[in-house]
């Protein structure tokens, strides 16, 4: 039996911030299982500040969306019919689905399904703390930079789901973690919630002094999810032989010509400038999640959702997450 | 007695390439020693890249230069009089000397002053493969990067003092060397004589194809000393996790503005930039003199020299440098 399937497609190459006038709401229809094939109904949508460089075809692995494509994107799903033997009803998995309500899939690999681990933390962290983002954060702390007692680790997009989890991360790792973000609330969260050091508003205008007296003996390791300007002015600070984590570029996604580094700056520093890319992590997701889920269900690492109910919210939602105006881990629950 | 010392001040602050009528030539008096203080001869002045930066202040410990300032630079010294107690008439320095002809030297340590072990050597080579080019190579690959066997490894300025001995370094370790050097004759100066397994000329149209066929299986290192475009370029062709070691930026010494650097690029290498600053290595000068002199002595480490002689020829002699038309190690002979 065929059921009416409800997807953001894209209207328009976004320019600069992406809106809502870039996508467009489309019904379409699902059929039923063929053999071989599975059908899940999405429970959580993910949204990421990635996506921007996959509309346009300049995020890894990613070609370029023409208009009426269906927009990329990992959810929560519950499989609902089955013809696999893999995936049986019930199953909670992740999926590769796009942003809709249904999702047709014959569980080939490229669709990046993972059976979600039974744990007391919620379905939806799967998609933030237990899941890309939580993989990338582990994957730059742990198996990258390696904090250690007594470093001082400085981390941007601190409220966020990469960020704030990166910073725990380095804190349960004895280190001295100070947030960088972009307003007063998120702040409050990476010290409140996440249980940072501290926390400083670049939109204070003597945000980098303030960061000087937060970081008191310089900058051992920068986390970087933001790139651009605030890379060269945290730099700045970093001690000499530290080291940065190359993760994001949020601050330049919406741009047309990227910031450009001058490299003597780095050089000056002899910074050993390290990058992260999830995608390589991926084989090693159950020794992650050995590690974190754990924590989450302990409490010991903490997170935070910002959802939204429908999909007819998700580019709205996307349109806030690209303009920094969102607070943690950025869903649409369906 | 009073001696008549020539040397070289600054005339005014080049504008790009520098030529010689930045500099002027100008006979000053040098003094006997007072107690505590030696005297000694130049017998070889060396000529660097990082000069450029260091007339301009824009290089590290470096204040800029005005009118009439003596030009700074190391030269290979004999002490010809001496009321100090640890050098002695005879002895063979190494000093931070200026370009002149004669210094008075109270052989405070920010003279830098190093006696020169006694080897096989030609006594200039202490300002080439035995000095600090030959210890930023040391560093940049036996304390950095540490190319090992199978790994291929690409240097720029191939035929330069710091680009041959990491060629030659990463060779004796067993990597696949292939050199960048901008014309044919630096070309065959890395394969023939430094005995680099290739070389590419890029001021060939087709240059980055042809790096492209002599590293059949990529690039896993990449020693840049030019900085700019080509660190771009031939960043394009590096492995996945591949290193490259941040040495020097000659393509833009002669720059008011560097070339910026897109490190979204770098992070879709997985790239591992570390910083090589030989300033840092000075206290293993030793340790690396150990290594270095018997490959010198039994010639498994060799050098290109590029002399002129008399002082009145370094302005002109480094300009050409500058203008990446010397072959060899720059030198001036008193």
């Amino acid at each position: 039996m065929t059921k009416i399937n409800k997807q953001v497609q894209l209207e328009q190459q976004p320019e600069g911030k992406p809106t809502e006038k870039d996508f467009r709401i489309v019904e379409t229809e699902v059929s039923s299982p063929k053999d071989g094939e599975f059908l899940a109904k999405n429970l959580f949508l993910s949204l990421d500040p990635y996506m921007r460089g996959a509309i346009a075809g300049k995020h890894m692995g990613h070609t370029r969306l023409n208009q009426g494509d269906l927009i990329g994107g990992r959810c929560v799903s519950e499989v609902i019919e089955s013809n696999n033997s893999t995936y049986k009803v019930g199953d909670r998995i992740v999926i590769e689905s796009g942003w809709q309500e249904y999702v047709l899939s014959s569980g080939q690999k490229e669709h990046g399904i993972r059976i979600i681990n039974s744990s007391k933390a919620s379905l939806s962290a799967s998609l933030g703390v237990l899941g890309m983002p939580g993989l990338t954060s582990w994957a730059g702390v742990e198996c990258l930079s390696k904090p250690t007692l007594g470093e001082t680790f400085v981390v941007t997009a601190a409220a966020g789901p990469v960020g704030g989890t990166a910073g725990q991360l380095a804190k349960l790792k004895g280190a001295h973690v100070v947030g960088v973000a972009g307003s007063k609330e998120k702040c409050s969260i990476a010290v409140n919630h996440y249980g940072f050091d501290a926390c400083v508003n670049y939109n204070d205008p003597n945000w980098l002094e303030n960061l000087s007296k937060e970081c008191p003996r310089g900058i051992d390791l920068y986390f970087d999810n933001v790139g651009g300007l605030v890379l060269d002015q945290i730099s700045d600070q970093l001690n000499l032989y530290g080291r940065i984590i190359l993760c994001g570029f949020v601050s330049q996604y919406n741009n047309k010509e990227w910031h450009g580094h001058n490299l003597g700056k780095y050089v000056g520093k002899r910074a050993n400038l390290l990058s992260v890319v999830v995608y390589d992590y991926y084989d090693r997701f159950e020794e992650f999640l050995n590690v974190a889920i754990p924590l989450v269900e302990s409490e010991k690492l903490k997170y935070k959702e910002d959802k939204v109910v429908g999909i007819d919210l998700a580019p709205k939602h996307f349109s806030k997450l690209m303009s920094g105006e969102n607070v943690g881990k950025a869903l649409v629950e369906f």
